[in-house]
């Protein structure tokens, strides 16, 4: 499959896609450090521009670059008529980007979206998508939502300001993506390994957590092109000291993928093989195993992620090499591990014999 | 497992054969031209030769050589006493080969054959597999259409011909391999491949039809060791300018390897070859994936399916070279794909970039 990258995680954590994949709002809720609880409903959310009629006139808010704070603030404690014990939680991630979780008794994920994902379209109405009173009541409950994020956004300063420099105010919520929480078993559970994720991308650090890794700020860790990735190795290095295990997300390569820029894509890879440089140096391999790998290819001439297989470099005291010096796509096609299908942390757990003896 | 070709092609086009394997009835009837729907049960069936006891004299009539069209006209309207709802369609393949089909209400494939697999044994009753009024329904049907097959065929001008000369007369119908419809997704809602198929031998037009893949008709096509294959390359030429998606079938090798014929293999390896390399020249490999395999081995010395893998050869625009430069089973285990399974036709999808994306 041409995966997402919250799939590939998922995969290379040891989880099963097929079997266990959540949705990506549940993601983003832990991500931007909401703590996601059993039965709560997660949602992304965009703050966007309507007009008196619930006409989109700008999904995204004309990409608000400031305010955040303010927005944030104008949307706590939301009780909502229909069901005054729900709770709605948000925080606001980068831009116009955010993530919502409503928590209560009797909720589902199963809603449609209000998204008509076209500008000059009104805004829809959600509706259950099955006939369980859960979908129906967390459905009449998103639209109150709705309505009240308008009513409440419509009048803060920072809107009535936008409006008089001619810049579309944010001046409601937008909730897609609905998931609940998966019940996946924690990394710990399933494979004994206690450990740190490091990121700067709100979704990696959502898996991450999710999965039961704790997450470490970084400073400089953007999940751009700029990030600090010595920053992030030299917490690792830290964290090492008194954690099992360690995983550290680079976004750019995905980044410059995307955007069909070759240069930035390999200027990023000179930055990591650097930063990867002075890891190998201080880590201790008589202890340590590392998995090096990438999520998904991303080619510069297609600018989305591809079926391909990725590199994956194994290295410590455990691992057996094979006769591969290079860490390219041609040469790992000669190498010892052949072709797998993600399970990267329980072929580290393995190497570290954390593992119990399955049979006797 | 030792596969069969049935079995092979479906794990080669992307299914699941442990899951949905139908039995070889349906395809053999979608192969000669008969058009499955869901509900119908399907068979192959023998033109075989019993005597007044019904008992088996010749399982294959004699490998009767011609006359083929009058034994399928004889069989054509059948009613059955017990419930003349029920449609019979019936066509003829090649020699004492055939397929039909029951239609129609509350049918089942879980029936006994009437087969005795032996020749000098009497005709087998068919009975119920199961305790449900489908299959006792259907196993009554059964012993009614073989009973009016042998009523009608022993009183037709070519059997009485071939008494006279002393050759075995068709004058019974043998029915096996009893399956009904899978609920099998095509190819397009799969893999989002659209496409056609092109065999001499029905079996394998029958799983491309049954997967939604159009059969085109070639000349001199046979699924034998005369086969013209440069007609079928230059057909798939033709096809790929409408078409995403072409899948050929070759099988003079699988023959000459049933036969124990290692002449006959090597003289229809070096046929495929230059096929091969007339499609290769003309191919547009700006944008054209190739994927080249077997469905299985069929060795010399053992003369039937053994389960070693076999060479995959792909090449296209998007495909990552190894550094084996032959195409052989020895020199394939130092590949770049490792060892796969199945799942060759959504390789090309993915090289193609047409499968959704998993995930976000």
């Amino acid at each position: 499959v041409r995966p997402g990258s919250d799939v590939a995680h998922l995969s290379i954590l040891g989880y099963d896609p097929y079997r266990e994949y959540p949705g990506r709002g549940v993601f983003e809720a832990a991500g931007v450090g909401l703590h996601v609880q059993s039965g709560d409903i997660c949602f992304r959310t965009n703050f966007a521009t309507v007009d008196k009629n619930l006409t989109v006139l700008d999904r995204r808010a004309g990409r608000i670059e400031s305010g955040q704070a303010q927005l944030e603030a104008a949307l706590q404690e939301i009780r909502l008529a229909s069901n005054p014990d729900v709770r709605v939680l948000f925080k606001v991630s980068t831009e116009h980007r955010g993530a919502l979780i409503l928590r209560g008794e009797g909720l589902s994920p199963n809603v449609s979206e209000a998204d008509p994902h076209e500008e000059g379209k009104r805004l829809l109405e959600i509706h259950p998508l099955d006939s369980s009173s859960e979908s129906w009541r967390t459905a009449k409950l998103l639209n109150e939502l709705i309505a009240e994020s308008h009513a409440r956004l419509k009048k803060i300063p920072l809107n009535v300001r936008r409006e008089k420099n001619g810049k579309p105010p944010a001046n409601i919520l937008i909730l897609r993506g609905a998931s609940s929480m998966p019940k996946l078993l924690s990394v710990n559970e399933k494979f004994g390994v206690r450990g740190n994720v490091i990121s700067g991308g709100a979704l990696y650090r959502g898996i991450g957590k999710i999965v039961g890794l704790l997450p470490i700020h970084v400073e400089g860790a953007t999940g751009g092109l700029d990030s600090n990735l010595n920053n992030k190795v030299k917490a690792a290095l830290r964290a090492l000291k008194e954690q099992d295990f360690v995983f550290i997300h680079m976004k750019g390569t995905d980044t410059a993928g995307h955007d069909h820029d070759a240069k930035a894509k390999i200027s990023f890879i000179e930055k990591i093989d650097a930063a990867i440089g002075s890891l190998n140096e201080k880590l201790d391999w008589e202890e340590t195993h590392l998995a090096f790998t990438g999520d998904h290819c991303t080619p510069i001439d297609y600018g989305d992620h591809t079926a391909e297989p990725v590199p994956l470099l194994l290295v410590g005291p455990a691992v057996m090499p094979d006769d591969v010096d290079n860490l390219d796509e041609k040469s790992a096609q000669r190498g010892g591990l052949g072709r797998v299908s993600g399970n990267v942390l329980p072929m580290l757990a393995s190497l570290n014999n954390w593992l119990p003896k399955f049979g006797a």
